[in-house]
């Protein structure tokens, strides 16, 4: 990492020492937050943002996101998440409790395009994007240099279908000497198997060039062009193992026209395709997704 | 027709007996725009709005919409159309020479659910949607109020698949004995056969409730509640023998978070729905479509 | 009240028996959400809805809304709020405590131009925006059909700046009667004293045909056309004593080119002020609005 | 200029040998397109594009762009503007006949945001803005690395009010020393005097952090804040003495609400600057804007 971006992260650090977030998901019933707000107020924490969803207050499932602002929360985040295990216990609760220091690694991966790749580094040089992108792993050579010049480890391990098994490997290797929370596809055009995608659930996050479910799978602007469509889309999804499948972060779209051929289809779409992961991406990161049933609560 | 709405289309008639359109389509080669430019200028005749398109410079297909002003055309139409039919004859050309004081007569088919009808009929109201709304059709009673409270003849065919060819005959009747030019389906939930179709080619206009080609078919709110997509949308096309797959006018998008359920869907979805089906119905009574392989050109 | 809409708001008062809100603003300090869910926790009081926004966690000001659903809240309304106002006294909380129950008074006010009423009056009928429209007051007579086709009472009070205070004392004197809590200025063409504006604070929204701070005052479309502007928009805000400069709710915009005189620049900018109103409106209903230092926070 | 982008911009040469393009705008009258058309036609031109909009067909201004392929055109150009020029005569014609094989040569002057600047040089990079980057003007350091890093000229003039005039003649010297066609101001934080602007007519693009006219002047995005706008924008227009009142080229905004604070305000802006202004350039190189009484026809 270089000089200018780790002296950010580690002012980032430093203003988030006692930031912490709590993420849950359990059956909803009243006394939830009356709980919740009761654990964090006798620590002496402040709610900064808070969010919260039901599918149905009626025996539906019940969804919160509280960030807070508590005082030496270096010193007392082990204690405090044990505490905060009991009364999860009595909710039947699925949930993280996040310390805003400890700063995300992401592992990026990327084949011949790149457009995606240089927004996320975009923003990442210029603060928009908080984390510490770790590594960049790619089938091909061209992004090396973009990716050397800022310090960042890059490793090119060529891939086809016929050597999947052996390139996973290596990606796992990677992977795990890094310590990586987040692998982002920044159009790698790869097809990962089932093991790998199984290993990183809920973690792995795509960009599909169409507004999904229209056009899954391969070439999906020669297919717009083909039909006629007045709208193209990108969408950033998590990777499941049904192909374009997977929860659905965030979509967008552009309007085009009947004077629009495939090249300039794809040239619009790039610039939707990088604001769409990016978004996602950040999100993420901000622990602002939580996954159920296929779908994604987004707060 | 009441006097109010008819007073406003006898007032654009006037302003608009000097008022034609040309539109063509023909092999693209030099020479096109020269030749109908000269037609236009031999006849005074002094272009207003100009569109054109070519699929390819080179051996491509050559589109264009001209809206001309011409002293006395309502004297010399007939001629210059005959005039023009040889010109068009020398480049191949597909044409229509339209006089836009002719205005089009629509029929409008709709079930249970009103809000596209019911924002055609605004339009009408307030001089945006300039035609003659000669009759609405529907299988239900829903309608038939806020229709004949603008003395629009209202005629209710109850229908369902088995008396599908008895349905379409009626229908069909009325269709000509109200010399109707343009058909609407103002989200009328029954499929129409392969004849009714065949006898309308690029007639007949659809508002389907989903961005096109996702959620093709019946329940498109539903399917896109169970996706989790972030966006839901409306598609307005033509209608061909292949569901959904007629070439697409106009489409447009609203953006919807996890909080939405199927009934918000469907409220926001409909607002969609009509702006979408107003516009396309729009650009089709002032002649800026023009149907090309399964797809539009909108000038 | 006509009678279907009259089943509708009765079909929504019982099933909204049990649902308060309550609105807070106060110092900002930790444990104001532990105190709330507490005390609707002792209720038996289920959160539906919460947000939350702080100007600033240390020494700012905290901005509540929390929707619940709480068993018999039709007996126990008055006995919970004047225990909630023990609690707020702790906090120092302006604050309210809303009884979904009491569907809201509306006066709409409008002059010739009629979209945004059709609106308002369309979402009212779809049961879209859940209000007694009790009476509508006008300066003409253009609206009179429309407002009393559906059975609500209709006003005509001529109006100019010379009787300006006989004006407003006879609608003064309406709302009164009609027990009104919000006032809409749905394209009302005549400026307001500073005492009747003073006397209802936050409780009038109007429609401005422009994106304020842009052109302020008079003839905004023709203003925008003069300065050739590529965007226009329209501003829903509260009625405050400098013309055009409350707190704005709601702006939107669309794109028009050059090709766009002043006369389509109404009809695009008509759409725009129409779905701006309408969703102010309902927010107020809803009570999502809170006002603070000449600005809106929209849960 | 780095062998890369080089290579592009004489394939991009190569490509457009024989395109030409017609910019005219002159008193309306029939007859222009005929002989224009005819003009193009009788030297074996194909028209590619066109676009054209009239004021008023009755005694208004008539505006042309025409897009046009002919054979041998590196050889006939001159010839066959001499020709034009008779034609144009005629009609009293404001007129431009562009050869696109002529790269028009920018000049970008940047203070010490860089956000535009970046943008402008990624689609540069991307071929998507095909034009010769001759040289970056600062008065600060901020952009040396990344624009020398892609070999372009880097000038570093220091500017305050008191020298602005010998700044200004550096500049100018500069701009003529490259042969400058266009230059762009992506966030230059310093005010031109008007003989700089006098000297450069219709040929310096601006980026302005507002949606003009709202918030003229300096700290747009403070003043956004305090008003409480839901949009906040940017507008990129062509400058001229009168600050920020300069034809508008494009706009766009970005939805805000009551959580952003000044900070992301800018961040959220930036953006929507980074995307209008590049746009605007690009449509200012592809010749398609005519300027007219302070504003501009976009074709």
């Amino acid at each position: 990492m270089n000089a200018y971006i780790k002296e950010k992260l580690e002012l980032f650090q430093e203003r988030n020492q006692n930031r912490g977030r709590l993420l849950v998901s359990c059956p909803d019933k009243p006394g939830i937050v009356a709980a919740i707000s009761q654990f964090l107020f006798s620590h002496d924490a402040n709610i900064i943002e808070s969010s919260q969803y039901s599918t149905n207050p009626e025996g539906g499932t019940f969804f919160l996101r509280i960030e807070f602002e508590c005082p030496s929360l270096l010193e007392k985040a082990k204690e405090m998440e044990s505490e905060f295990a009991e009364l999860a216990d009595r909710f039947s609760m699925e949930w993280s409790f996040i310390h805003v220091y400890q700063v995300k690694k992401l592992a990026i991966f990327v084949s011949q395009q790149l457009h995606c790749l240089r927004e996320l580094l975009w923003e990442w040089q210029s603060g928009d994007l908080i984390a510490d992108i770790a590594l960049v792993i790619s089938n091909h050579e061209e992004a090396r240099d973009v990716v050397e010049g800022l310090d960042i480890p890059f490793y090119c391990i060529p891939a086809n279908k016929d050597i999947r098994k052996q390139v996973e490997e290596k990606q796992l290797q990677l992977l795990k000497e890094y310590d990586i929370d987040v692998i982002v596809l920044a159009r790698y055009m790869q097809i990962l198997t089932p093991e790998f995608v199984a290993s990183n659930p809920n973690k792995i996050i795509n960009i599909h060039h169409s507004f999904l479910p229209a056009f899954v799978g391969a070439r999906p602007y020669e297919r717009a062009y083909g039909r006629g469509v007045k709208l193209i889309g990108a969408t950033s999804h998590y990777v499941t193992n049904d192909l374009d499948e997977g929860p659905i972060i965030e979509q967008d779209i552009a309007r085009v026209d009947h004077r629009d051929n495939v090249e300039r289809l794809k040239k619009i779409g790039a610039s939707i395709e990088r604001s769409v992961l990016a978004r996602a991406v950040k999100w993420h990161i901000e622990d602002r997704i939580i996954v159920h049933q296929n779908k994604t609560i987004v707060f």
